[in-house]
């Protein structure tokens, strides 16, 4: 379809079209891009070329050094301009590809360029949103199926910390803190010895800001809900266990977030929707929404070793077990008159699918370290120093492909 | 002190000169200002006279509308700021006083004024560091005095939400939000019956952005903390309780939160210091100081039902009484890593002291609905529509007084 080579097997396709954030050696201003192929089309030099209807006087919005700008635009802007970019990278059309002095400036190796945060973020909020995980959780360590008396009744979360988002290719520094090493033993202060991953996706906030005191009726959460990425909530497990009773995670968590840098747009993933879960009981009637919201999105985590050349799959699920949809995230987040701004992060809590395989975390994995994770010659219980973490997320059907890059993460050793 | 008059009992001493950001009819756009008397020092009028050794090339600061550029330059530049204040404030100085011209176009009555947020708040983290309140949740709810194994510890915290963070004088729309009304019935829909406020006091972080991975040791605090605020932890006891467990308090706090306008600084607190309350055990290392970081601010809470002229008092303590330092909280928060930003505000936790009448909160004061709190001849156990919550909090000794004006605000009626 584009006149941009596309490898077999890339993430991103001329369906696709994410956003991003970018700079380069010869160029270190942050600039925003759209990934095609192993290419980035670089948008602060074509923003000329957005003269539709709606965005012709907004032009402004793709010079920017952030991505928050565009995506306040209501959602009719974001139709429009992914209209005009599928229309400019088509090999039908000739308005870039036969401007040879633009074609020189508007595109850039993937490989020359450094990612950013695509997004400033004002507030990053995490839901508990998987049935499977939640169940994995409950069972470890109350040895009960029974999830608490909410969890089918709204989509729980909390509120995550905004500062320490980071995008992928950061590096994590194992974080201190205060655990207990038993149930009987005072707290002492030390390298968390239980590092962990959590395999997420998250959905970024768009349209304009909501005004204080006025939900967003599930009905109408599709025009605030921009795209998406994949997240690692890194989480620390002996921090969190012992601070967490009785107002939650807290230090456990905000050590270290990580986002994938491109944005998938829903426009994108529309054509791998399918069919809800089944809820029972039934939701409140805030919560209930009768069109299709879930997404098959492949997710497949590795873990490369220090010492090793090759990289660990350790789990490989889709985000179609999800049991809270992100339209029902967003109207329980909002239904109290919460504001939600774009740029506003959304993660959907670990993604854990029904087989033992598919689960989202190490904990779940080792099982509450009964179960060894093998890395080749290596086990696990939790991350070791040098460990790299990938995660990485597409969606295929019918011969079309739409991905996320990757998120990816190296663990370093605790500051001495 | 200084040639402005300063009315006997006033707030906004010659002692004190807190940052506000304001606007007026006549000029709309949002600026900086200190509070004096009653009127309002304009400091985007007279930002050339700030001309120290620091501040001289950095007088763009007080020219934005909003405080963050300034509290963002290391703590001697607030330092400097200060004494400048004082000295073009006082009666012995003649720059500003003779200054006909200027004079005119740099003070702005209070009376006047709009206040806005004075800060552009990144993350909000509340905290839970009274004693007093904890035992008291815990005796109401577990009918114990014995808290969570942490408490003692550790400053427990958890992430707020910062969008809903708004100025003094915002009305609040009653929440509505899922809650059950007894624990054998299943949940329900409507606006929250049990709707609180929770006086607390916050700080206000300063000073350069902190990097991710390294912690603020304890005894480099006080470079990062600005100055204090007076915050309404506005909280719906029904939402909170039917959705923290197990990741804690979401929507039940995040439809609102309300800060007082004018920071006053750390400065300025100085000679309010009293002794840290003992703690025993002894926290770990990374959390001990020496010297004294408590403050002596006396907190005052009344109540004006919409059908009344009269405002009733309902409680009065001190924040001395506090447990965890603000010194212990920041030490505590930055110690996984966790970097924090100019302009983040961090909350006290509710402030409760040793007696009846010192209850920082309507679920204290109605000893979970058993005792009524009397409004003259009204009677309430949560807040009704139209209550107007004013806290006002002030220190004084030897004379000399400095206060925080009043962090105020009404609740209207759920939306239909």
């Amino acid at each position: 379809m584009s006149f941009i080579d596309v490898p077999e097997g890339s993430d991103f396709t001329w369906d696709n079209l994410p956003y991003g954030v970018f700079s380069t050696k010869d160029n270190p201003k942050n600039r925003i891009g759209v990934a095609i192929g192993t290419k980035i089309l670089d948008l602060s030099v074509i923003s000329h070329l957005f003269d539709g209807p709606l965005l012709n006087d907004k032009q402004d919005v793709f010079r920017q050094t952030i991505l928050n700008p565009f995506i306040a635009l209501p959602r009719q802007y974001w139709a429009e301009a992914r209209k005009t970019l599928q229309t400019l990278l088509s090999k039908d059309c000739d308005k870039l590809k036969n401007d040879q002095n633009l074609m020189e400036k508007a595109f850039v190796n993937q490989a020359e360029a450094t990612m950013h945060l695509p997004i400033a973020i004002g507030d990053y909020t995490d839901f508990y949103s998987s049935y499977y995980h939640a169940v994995n959780c409950t069972k470890m360590f109350l040895g009960s199926e029974e999830l608490t008396g909410n969890w089918k009744h709204l989509p729980t979360a909390y509120n995550g910390r905004s500062s320490s988002v980071v995008v992928s290719g950061t590096d994590i520094i194992r974080p201190k803190g205060q655990f207990r090493d038993s149930k009987d033993s005072p707290p002492t202060f030390g390298p968390t010895a239980l590092l962990d991953y959590e395999f997420e996706m998250a959905f970024v906030v768009g349209g304009p800001p909501t005004q204080l005191g006025h939900p967003i009726p599930v009905a109408e959460t599709q025009d605030h809900i921009f795209g998406m990425v994949i997240l690692n909530d890194w989480s620390s497990r002996d921090i969190q266990l012992w601070e967490m009773a009785p107002l939650g995670p807290f230090l456990g968590k905000s050590f270290g977030t990580s986002i994938s840098p491109w944005i998938v747009t829903m426009e994108a993933l529309e054509p791998f929707l399918v069919p809800n879960p089944v809820q029972t009981p039934k939701p409140l009637e805030y919560l209930r929404h009768d069109d299709d919201y879930s997404y098959d999105i492949l997710l497949e985590t590795t873990i490369k070793p220090s010492s090793s050349t090759e990289a660990y799959k350790v789990a490989k699920t889709s985000f179609k077990h999800h049991y809270w949809t992100m339209k029902q995230q967003l109207a329980h987040h909002t239904v109290n008159g919460c504001n939600v701004n774009p740029g506003d992060l959304m993660g959907s809590g670990t993604v854990s699918g029904p087989t033992e395989g598919e689960r989202g975390c190490m904990l779940e994995l080792n099982w509450n370290r009964t179960v060894d994770i093998k890395l080749g010659d290596q086990k696990r219980h939790f991350l070791a120093d040098g460990d790299e973490v990938v995660m990485k997320a597409h969606c295929e059907n019918n011969g079309k492909r739409i991905g996320f890059g990757e998120c990816r993460g190296t663990i370093l050793p605790a500051l001495p």
